[in-house]
């Protein structure tokens, strides 16, 4: 028996547009999703939320748990971290996105988020994945770094299998030789991913390159090449961030930032290029 | 702070011996860990640990929960595998190791199993690390897919900083771009770590070439340059291996191979080389 | 004594333009250089000439000597491409570039071509490199396969170095291990190179991508990262190259894709980010 | 037509062996290549020279043109070493072997050498290994840093098809993502390289690990994993090396060595696998 695949598309332009919030991933619009590393404090992210409010941006992001190379760096504040996005989300209408990284961190995110992330190094937590296939809330799924495009989808498929349809992928850079940029952007995997599913493909510019300078020139790269949003991350005072402080732009940088994925967008034709055929879920 | 870690060698001769059952790695024996890929039936892997005993092998392997690309493809046999391997462990008195996924797994196979087996897409599963950590059974760490050294030897350190100094690294191959073996083995990696740190260091020639043909000879290169043991995935009749066929060795190629492990470790003067100051851990 | 590189920037606006016939690499226009992978005939070059100057491209490529993985695969027309070249360039007025592998080659080359172009197998042949500095034409420098962005750099500086200023670097994307695509478009690479040198830098995306589909997509992609051009396959005949047909787009798809590239320019703003201090060489 | 390779085993124990002075590549015994990376003087390589026929080796490289990533690096003493090696030769009645990078070398070195060699970035320089092809001298080929067997194969083809068959391949590692050794020795490619090529094939483990401490286990495996030589960097003052000082191991180093590799190649039976079968040739 040769079945579809739950990711593949039904017909060419069938197009799936997942709802975090006021968000439409897949929709026309480019959305763009930002926020700092980690959640270092109140006054941190409400800076960013405020930020993001008045650029029209819906979804933040803030990491609580922290997957560290070593056991020893900050890994995050946890239960904290979730209480001030929590606050933040009622306070500012923001979506918030985290990253999770074990079934236990599903239910203490739970009611405090609104679209759970799976960082790179667990694309394959086979366990978290199905975990995930049986929550009601959308999930933001990065590529390994050393995954293919096929296994990348196999790994959405463990979520789309167990019955949760709210897939959003996520490019971030692959491991590569060159200690030029910290991973390589695999921006023509976009294109491919676009051929192969209906799932909505966001591109993360500053994990990808790790550096400050090449977020925005790859964030509209990313729009060029037919992305349908970003995540890119912010500090509003990116050099003493604690976490990932090379890679975070300003919120300036952000608020320059914006017209030009916008002239991107329009420049690609994006309105017409995303059909009437897209199937909204997760409303 | 600078503080040592717990991995790295406290004089040039530190060694640390893991003991699983009868197994030491780490010791001058080299250990050859063997048996399929999944547990299949009991009377699979009863011959299969009928030849180990022949051979004077004490440890079994056995897939229980088997983590694969596709949510489609069969799973592994789960609390059944478990009970067989049990079952194995009993009658024949084979150490059993098994791959444990998840914190829940670790509880189901707690009662089953001598040594948890972490795999390649697990190595930065932070979370179960941390909860392995608190284990004290042995822990057999594979390097992930496109892991440097100094990654996996931080992987390590999540489990060592929790208390539990049992830990065995496992070279496996590694991501790369050529399609005439599955994964590169990177056997400088075994010697690279020899100098980086006092834990047993074994490989797993099957998965990293993934071609039957292919493992008797990155066997015996293993132990040439200094790996503490093995890990051979072995079928009663490979043909017919449910998951990863093409790289399970028969009984009677490992009974042909093993003569020639052990001519290469005395060539290079292995006794010699594994001096009395190895420290025996987990008795 | 720590003398700067010749590839390096004086100052952060240093740029050089290097004029090919009339085409300006490093100016604010978007150079696009197309023609098919093997010269086959005068007809098919004809017809692809004929388009090439309807768009208001300025320069045709065509291989006359073809480096090819096998000794049996077609290896190109030789000679006589390079005389199809040269007829196209005095009764078209395009200007005509051509890979070169040998300093036999160059010589041969000499009379007919506009621009030598060093591929991705010769980025590291020194001697090759050496020979078209001391050349008074401008040659196109292609990233090796995996090279590192040093090495790409310092390939250049060996052809900078004899006295040749008039050097454009090309990435065509690196080798690593996913199938999907046939090599990965490195363009956070492009953008790292800006920062690095005031060297003109064109995308491949035919080579890096080597599918039709994913060729206009990634050359949009390509300008919004900041490349100073393009080369794109083209045959009249897509699906009868007798090399690369899987990559190669016909000349409708071309006609179509260049008023996008030219929105995308302007999206980004290009005019404006290519200052006057831009250096023109090559005239 | 889908006509034999030139590479291809005609039968499964087809071995050719290439002769080279007193070194016979391809038989059952190991070969050991070894000498300086760069010639410094006739005083160094004398002193090599002197240790190499007390241990029984027959043949000795030493650079006389070196590829350098910058131009600016030294880049070898050029006709001088010639000279210095050819005196070498005569007196000492050793093989010589240099890396040859164009076809205008090719002359220069002929009067002066036994063997080319072809380094890792001009493998894929095609013109250069027609050329070779051409040549009644044997051609020690290394294989491209990113080189597919099938790619390495077909550059070996380049030469063979010309009608020169006495090709000697080596592995020297390829490149990845771990800075934790230079490259990433493939010794399972050595493995596979035995069923698909009747080409002798040896190690060079000091390119490949880039560091010294690390030759010697991993010269060790290169031979139980079958490899039919190696070529061993030395230098009488490793640290005093112009070139790759990093990787170069003493003479006492090598002298301890050598016993070691024959421990091993007599425990893998090594005389018993190569058959009688072997085709002599280059005699």
């Amino acid at each position: 028996m040769n079945s579809q695949r739950c990711y593949e598309k039904k017909h060419p332009d069938h197009k799936t547009i997942v709802k975090v919030g006021e968000c439409h991933f897949g929709s026309p619009h480019i959305e763009v999703i930002s926020g700092p590393c980690s959640v270092e404090s109140f006054e941190q992210l409400y800076e960013v939320a405020l930020t993001l409010k008045k650029l029209g941006c819906h979804c933040i992001r803030g990491g609580a748990f922290k997957p560290r190379t070593s056991p020893y760096s900050f890994q995050g504040l946890g239960e904290t971290a979730l209480q001030i996005l929590d606050t933040i989300r009622e306070q500012m209408g923001l979506a918030v996105i985290t990253e999770i990284m074990s079934q236990e961190q599903i239910q203490q995110a739970e009611a405090f988020v609104d679209c759970y992330q799976v960082g790179s190094r667990n694309m394959q937590n086979f366990e978290l994945l199905k975990s995930l296939g049986k929550q009601d809330k959308p999930v933001l799924l990065k590529r390994g770094l050393s995954a293919t495009l096929e296994e990348f989808l196999m790994a959405a498929e463990y979520i789309l299998s167990e019955g949760n349809e709210q897939v959003i992928l996520c490019e971030r850079g692959i491991r590569s030789f060159d200690p030029a940029t910290r991973n390589v952007l695999d921006l023509a995997a976009v294109a491919k991913l676009k051929e192969l599913t209906h799932l909505p493909i966001i591109v993360d510019p500053s994990h990808a390159t790790g550096q400050r300078s090449l977020v925005p020139p790859t964030a509209l790269a990313a729009v060029a090449v037919g992305a349908d949003g970003l995540m890119i991350e912010t500090h509003p005072n990116p050099d003493h961030s604690i976490s990932d402080a090379e890679q975070a732009i300003s919120l300036e940088t952000l608020e320059s930032l914006l017209p030009k994925i916008d002239a991107v967008a329009q420049a690609i034709g994006r309105e017409e290029i995303i059909k009437e055929e897209a199937v909204l879920i997760g409303v």
